[in-house]
Order: structure tokens, then C-alpha cells, then sequence
């Protein structure tokens, strides 16, 4: 399984298509419906850009790296006798055309397209019906990540929802920490170092041993000040994390 | 302002004790409810274990580092003519006794005992009523600290909560998708690389700006299958933050 077609040029298709050429195999071509990513993304890894679905280069895997919603669609129009992957937390195999030959290859983490992520850094999950593709890909995982496992739809949907809290879910905790500061004439910047250390712990403890805060220590009077400083979407998410904190250790 | 006092030998009494040291400070003595604790400290800070609060070592300032609930009866233990500084982020100058000479000397940091914290990196917030007292605390933060200001106790109110959505609340969520991923014999190791990425992000990047995942596309599709897998407080946290990434992106 060597020679690689991107299909797509996100992120995702980006940060793994230059992982995959880094790791040796080659790239022999990319798609997308954005002409100007596709023209970057070819240029970038030095392959041919494909104008037509219908006239692939010769190749070992279809690496699909569109938007869940285009997954069903952009499958269908590829070859039945090809080796297809997609990178996909979300989308469950059962969902896709039976038709075709496809495997999971969903590498778990966040990609931004002016920022190489180092793939050795990245988890794999892959999944099919296709034993032989599923090994294919799990092989391949092995060999540009950190580590690969055989996942199954569900608990691919279970580790998305676990990713969701992590990444979205904080990420958003800070811009409303974010806004709150300015909102105060406070600068966002005094916070990272609290930040830093926050990852740091999470990092290297156990999250639920080294919890602090009014409601880890069951301080209702700050939290009922607090509340009571809060409105509108800030206060419900005040509300329910403290309320799940106050439950956890306080029930 | 060289010879100092500490009052209380938990995680901020001791970091900022051995801070302070570091930086070529005296702490002559050290004093605290637990006798454990306080022999522990002062081992480490090579000083004198206060016994009396009424029998204080000669000193230019008492740092009060004890829970947000005694600080209070504590101060109004202490000489009204010593130079009084106490390191909560929650308790306002007005909640405590006006005959003291009081000032408010707040690392904005989450400290953990075990673990030195380099107050090189930390920003601190000071007041006081009293003008000098203010000044040498701010001469002091400087010296020992990131950066210091004079921040009013209602604007250290909204720093502490912008702090407890960047820490507690980050931390909690950690929480949440580990006993997640534990329910469905999933493993948290595999969220560690997605962790660390999220907190390069946040770090270096503005968060309203970053923001991915099915809530931030308006994909309705998943976020309501994602909230059929859930139940309990993580049901309300995931429909909480959804509803507000939501409304900042879609509405």
C-alpha cells in the first residue's frame, strides 16, 4: 500500500498526506473540489493533480478527507475496486455504500492547516468490513503514528464524544474566560500561566484527584456570588459543570 | 519590606514561601494549624515554627495563606501595627476587619504542594487601603512575580471566575471524557496528544478563532445523536457549552 490519492485538501488531507510523504510512500496524486487548496496541496507534496474522479492515477488507497457530509457522495463516485479509506471521527462504516471497499483511518487529533502536526505524536483508529484493507490500514497506521487500534463505529463515536469534551468543549471554556476578562478591563494574557499549569496536571495526574475550587471544596457562598455575577450562556455553563463538580464529590 | 511572616503551610503558603526565599527574601518563621504541615515548611524554609500568634519574630510583613473561611478570625488575631498581606482571589478587603493595616497579595495560579511552582511566570494582584502598604506589595509582586497591578477586589472577583473556566472547569471536562472512554473500555492515554494540541492552541491562538467540532459547523445531525449517547450531568454539560458555541457562531 504505497501508492496514496488524497481525496480532499483540509486539514486533515494536508497534515496526513505530508506525514505519509515524510514516511516514505508516495503520494501520487490529490482531489478536491477547491481548485486553489488542490493546486497548494499538490505543489506542497509534489504530486499530480487529479481533475476527474473517473481518471485516477495508478494507486494503492483512496484516502478520503472531505466533510462528513460529502463522505457518501465522494465514495460513490469512486472506483469499486479500489482500496478507500476515510479520515472521519463521526461517520459509522454502516452509513456508507456497501458497494465499495472501505476501511476507517481516523487519526485522533486536532489539524490546523498552517501548522504541521507531527503524525508520530497522533493515535490511529481503523475499522472494515475488508480484512485485508483493515490490516492494510492498521499496518500504515503503525507506521506514520504514535500507535494504531482496531475501533469499531461505536467506539469511534464513543472517543469523538470523549474529544468533543477535551478539545471543543475547553476550547470554548476559554473564550467565554476570554470575554469575561475583557468584558472586566482585564488582560486574557494573565491567565496563560494558569493555563500552562492547568494542561500540565491534566497531563500528567489523575484529572479527578487534583480537582480544586469552590465547588470541589463545596464553597456554596462563592458559588452562589459567582452565579449571581453570571448571565445568559456563561451562568447555564457555570451552573451545570458546577453542579456535576458539587455532584461528583459532594453527593 | 524583607523580613517575612507566613501564616498557613498549604500549597500557596508554601510555593510562594519558597518563592519568596529564592528570590533572597528572610521568611523568619513560619506558623500554622498543623503542626505537620508547619514543621514541614519551616524545614524546608530553614526558619523558625511560630507557635503563639500573639509571640511573633520581628517582621516587616505577615502573609496570610489560609483558607478563604479563616482568614478573617486570623487577621483579627494579628498586631494591628504589622504590615498584613493575605493571597486569596475570592475574599474582597471590605469582608474583613477595618482596624487592621490589610493588603491583598493574589498569585493568579493553581498551586499543588508537591510540585514548585517558578512565580517568575506568575501574575499577581494587589490592593490595600493603605497607600503604602499597597505600594511595597506591588514593589514585592514585581520582584518576585511575572508581572503585578493594583486590581480592585471586584475586578480579582472576575479574575478568579475567568480562572475557575480555565482551570476548574477545563479540568472537570478532562475528567468527564476519561470516565467516558473508561465506560466504553477506551483508553485516556489516547486523548493526551489531542490535550496537549488544544493547549498549544489556546496558548497561541485567539479561541474564538479556533473553534472546530460538529457545534461550530452547526451540525445538528451529530450533536443530537452525541446527546442520545449521553446522560446525566455530562448530557446537560454537552447541551450547555453546544447551546453557547451555538448561539456564538449561528445565531
Amino acid at each position: 500500500m504505497n501508492k496514496i490519492i488524497l481525496i480532499g485538501a483540509g486539514n486533515v488531507a494536508t497534515n496526513v498526506g505530508l506525514g505519509l510523504k515524510q514516511a516514505g510512500y508516495e503520494i501520487v496524486g490529490c482531489y478536491s473540489r477547491s481548485l486553489e487548496s488542490t493546486h497548494l496541496l499538490a505543489k506542497n507534496l509534489n504530486c499530480i493533480l487529479v481533475n476527474d474522479l473517473k481518471q485516477l492515477p495508478l494507486h494503492d488507497l483512496l484516502l478520503v478527507s472531505v466533510p462528513d457530509a460529502a463522505i457518501a457522495d465522494v465514495i460513490a463516485q469512486l472506483p469499486k475496486t479500489s482500496n478507500i479509506a476515510y479520515t472521519s471521527g463521526t461517520i459509522s462504516l454502516d452509513e456508507l455504500p456497501k458497494t465499495h471497499k472501505i476501511g476507517v483511518f481516523y487519526p485522533l487529533q486536532t489539524f490546523t492547516k498552517n501548522k504541521q502536526i507531527e503524525l508520530k505524536s497522533v493515535p490511529f483508529f481503523v475499522e472494515s468490513r475488508d480484512e485485508n484493507l483493515e490490516k492494510e490500514l492498521l499496518t500504515l497506521a503503525k507506521h506514520i503514528g504514535l500507535r494504531a487500534e482496531i475501533t469499531s463505529s461505536e467506539q469511534r463515536k464513543q472517543l469523538h464524544i470523549a474529544a468533543i469534551f477535551v478539545n471543543n468543549f475547553t476550547n470554548h471554556l476559554a473564550y467565554l474566560a476570554k470575554q469575561h476578562l475583557e468584558k472586566h478591563q482585564l488582560c486574557w494574557e494573565n491567565l496563560l500561566p494558569l493555563l500552562a499549569e492547568t494542561f500540565a496536571k491534566i497531563n500528567n495526574e489523575n484529572p479527578k484527584e487534583i480537582q480544586t475550587g469552590p465547588a470541589r471544596r463545596n464553597d456554596l457562598n462563592v458559588l452562589e456570588k459567582h452565579v449571581s455575577e453570571l448571565s445568559g450562556n456563561e451562568k447555564e455553563i457555570y451552573k451545570a459543570i458546577t453542579n456535576s463538580i458539587l455532584q461528583t464529590y459532594h453527593a
